[in-house]
Order: C-alpha cells, then structure tokens, then sequence
C-alpha cells in the first residue's frame, strides 16, 4: 500500500493511493498514518479495506507521509563512495545522528535557507518508518519492526554542520529540512530495500544517481544496530545515508540559493520537489 | 508555580505542588502540563486558580515534569571546568546534540544500564523548558519564551558516545537515560538562573558540586543561539550542561554498577534519586 496524509500542514488527513492514482480518504478508519496505524495489525486492517469503498479525495497538498515521529534518527557516511567525496574514511560501525523532528515536512513543501546559510545542501535518502517497538532486535529479524519506506531528504547546511563547533545536529535540524514522503509504501511493497535507483536533480541537472545497493550499512543492520543503543517506536524514521553526488563533494562545492528546485526519488518509492527559499 | 506530572508511566495527571507541599490535581483545567498549558496565557490561568480549590493527590511516582516533548537539546561541554576534566578546550559557540524523546523518565524512575555498557555516567544539568514557540529571537528576548526551569539527569555512556563511530547521540540516547523533574518550576520563582547550586552524589558520596554560574554560556543565550538553527517549540527541553565531577574525569575514571544509587538536585528545582540496573 502507499499511504499519505493530504491536507494543509497540521490538518492532514488520513489517506491511501489505490492502484488507479486515486486518493482514498483512510479517515474514517484512522486517526492518521503512524502510531498504532502502522503497527503489522493496523496495517493489516487497513489493507483489509476495499480502497473503492473509500471516498475520493482530491489532489492537494501531500504532508509528510507519517506523523507523530518521535525520532528522525539518521545515518552518517553510509555509502562507501560518498564518505570519500567528502573526504571521510568509511566508519567502522554506523555513523547515528538526530534531525529534529521540528524539521520535517511535506515532500513538495518549499524548504527554507536559514539565515546566515551559505551551504545548504542536499541529500536523496531511503527513508525507513518504524511500525513496531523495537529494543534488543537481531539483524535476521529486523525487517519486521518496520511498517515501510519513503523518500526522505536529508537537507543539510554544511557550515553549520561541520564549521560551528562539533556534532551534526546543527546543520540537519533547520525548519523544514526534513521532507519525507510522499507515500509511506509498506514493506510487502518493496521486494529488496538494498536495490533501489536513488536520484536527485538541482533545477533539472542530475546530480545524485545511485542506488541503495551500495549502502555500507543495510537497512536490517541498521535496526538492529540502532536497537541496541534506543527503543525504536512506531512512526521512528531513519533515514539511511546518501548516495554520492552531493554539492559539499564537487569541485568546486555548489550550494543550493533562494529559487533553485530540487527533485528527488526513489524507485517504488515516488518522487518530491522542492523549491529552496531565502527564509528573511 | 512548581507544575508536576503524578502516576504510573503514560498515565500521570497534571499537578502543582502547593505552598503547603501537597499535591494538588489539575486534570480538571489543563490536559497535561505541556503544549498551550504550559505558553504564558496558559500559565497565567493556572496560576489564577486557587491550588485549595484543587482535589489533593496522593503522593505516588513522579512522571518527567513535561508532556509532548518534541526536542531534548542538549548543550555540551558548557562549563569550562567540566571541558578540563574531559579533556576538551572550551568551544567557540554552544556545541549541541541531541537525547532522543524516547530517553525521558520520571526523576525516581530506575535507569537502565544499557547491555555492553561499562562506561554510564552521571551528569547533573539545569533544565530549561520552553513555553513559546522562538525562531531567531535575540538573547535580550529570550527569557520570555521560556516557560520554566527543571532538574535534568543527563545520563552518558561515554564508550557509546565516544569509541563507537562519531557523534553523541549514541551514548545520550539509551532508555531511560533522561530524567527530568521532579518539577517544572516557573521561571517567576527562579530569580536568577545563572546563580543556582548543582550537586550530585553516588551512593551517598558528592561527586558533583558547581553552579550555573560557571556556564560559559548562559541561559538567554543558549536559547537566542538555539532558535537562529531551528524553531523551539512549547514542551521542548534544553539541558546546559553539566559542571565538573563526572565520572569520566576520575583519576581512575570511574563508572555506575548495577545497584548504585545516584541523588542530584538544583536550588530550587528539587531533586531526583535513581537506582541504576543492569538492562538485562
């Protein structure tokens, strides 16, 4: 299934793309995409619904593709080639760092240039969603705490991140600079997580064009891994590290200014587009 | 005011604590203490309400003292004798990170130590709570969007945080390792947040003993230089910072055992007692 939530920011709705591009309206079964509506049973009573039977609703604002997300946890340098455009080595375990949560929004919302920002920029990720409280889980079962995958953008500010005195935080967590979406697509959708095309283009120029094949780091590793540090929650997103191609590791470095538009997908997964505006 | 959360995990109701030391029941005004209950119309209209009027509770488990927590910020290293005994030089400009939300307990909750840990630690922190939604808010301003101040508990396994592959999160974030309370105090009862007595001790003995005075940066800016990175919102909590004495800085370091029992407390704020477990 691929879920979403449509509707203006902070009143989104509960919905489901059918096999038609139709959007069913799920809100007189659920309260909304996350929680206790993501968990395996909430999934399946969902799937159970016949979509035709769901009221139509029309085309508008898409808004992240969960809510109530507790942690937007991320993974740092997990593609081989990108930790060398970056000048980093490849870490011997995973790299963890948090985004707030005050960041995300829709997949095609415009997202800010915070004041002072002179690198901003950009990152494709495949975006993991939490269903089922995970503690202490192994790798082998791993894939069953997890309701699906998105799109997620990981905007980054580079100054901010690594010129303003230690951890990454800084640079990740500015308004707005955490689209997710559009659809969170279930698992059961998604035969091989670590064999999707990711791409990424800045005013229509490809500038990231991998795959999540060559993830150091795979997805059931990572919420294993994870795990053992943190209770994973439903709703929990992690977003899994970038492919090469990001504007920090061109020669020279390219940023993103007030007007370029940004696209990005992944394959099964769908597509955002972004306009990047001065925030003044 | 001193605002409180009282019952089982998940279930507290919103209190005070009144002038008498009872605890008075404000489920029948406000839902929680968080969001709108806790911006300055809505403590203003707590504070219109006569605490005899309210039904007493008993006492019983002490919730962490905010609901809906959507950022645990943390500022590090931000006493310059605490960045001595670690090892590190004062930063620049605040370094941040965060705690995961999932971290947050009640002050007496037991805390426990992660599985593969041997290096948990203590740190006692002021607590700053914010009541009103700040994005790029000048340091002159920055006190009016503070809703109030609490004892935090910033717990660290310093192996996880700094041996396993970048960044703190990992070593900040574990279950349990955020207790907060056992108040919300009003900022109207804390006259000067730069000037409170810190202390912290191991099985009896102090191992922890400062000031906020000794902060390199201070509350208002802190909160100014937060919200130029991102948006603050009401329920969010920053923790300082903790003053020297942790057991990271012992000649030899020492670390917390299955059975020991930690007490801290901050002027004013009241004081938490944990007994650390092993998370077998």
């Amino acid at each position: 299934m691929k879920l979403m939530r449509v509707g203006e920011a902070g009143r989104e709705k509960p919905a489901l793309l059918d096999s038609d591009g139709k959007i069913r309206d799920l809100s007189g079964h659920v309260a909304d995409i996350g929680g206790e509506a993501i968990s395996p049973a909430g999934l399946a009573r969902i799937a159970a619904i016949d979509p035709k039977s769901l009221p139509e609703l029309a085309p508008g604002r898409i808004g992240a593709c969960v809510a109530g997300t507790g942690k937007f946890i991320c993974i740092g340098l997990n593609f081989s080639d990108h930790a060398a455009e970056t000048g980093a080595t490849v870490p011997p375990e995973p790299v963890i760092f948090m985004k707030a949560t005050s960041a995300i929004v829709g997949p095609n919302d415009t997202v800010l240039i915070p004041r002072g920002s002179e690198k901003t920029d950009w990152e494709v990720e495949l975006g993991v969603v939490i269903g089922k409280t995970a503690k202490y889980v192994s790798e082998a079962d791993a894939l069953d705490y997890i309701a699906g995958y998105c799109v997620s953008h990981d905007v980054s500010e580079r100054a901010f991140q690594t010129e303003r005195a230690g951890q990454w935080t800084k640079g990740k967590s500015c308004d707005t600079f955490g689209p997710i979406g559009p659809w969170l697509v279930t698992k059961d959708e998604v035969a091989d997580p670590q064999n999707l095309g990711m791409w990424l283009k800045v005013n229509g120029q490809t500038m990231q064009n991998g795959s999540s094949r060559t993830m150091v780091y795979g997805v059931a590793h990572i919420v294993s891994y994870l795990s053992q540090f943190m209770s994973l929650h439903p709703g929990d997103v992690i977003s899994t590290g970038t492919p090469p191609g990001v504007g920090m590791g061109m020669k020279p470095p390219r940023y993103l200014k007030d007007g370029d538009v940004v696209e990005l997908g992944i394959e099964s997964l769908g597509s955002q587009k972004q306009s990047f505006v001065a925030d003044r």
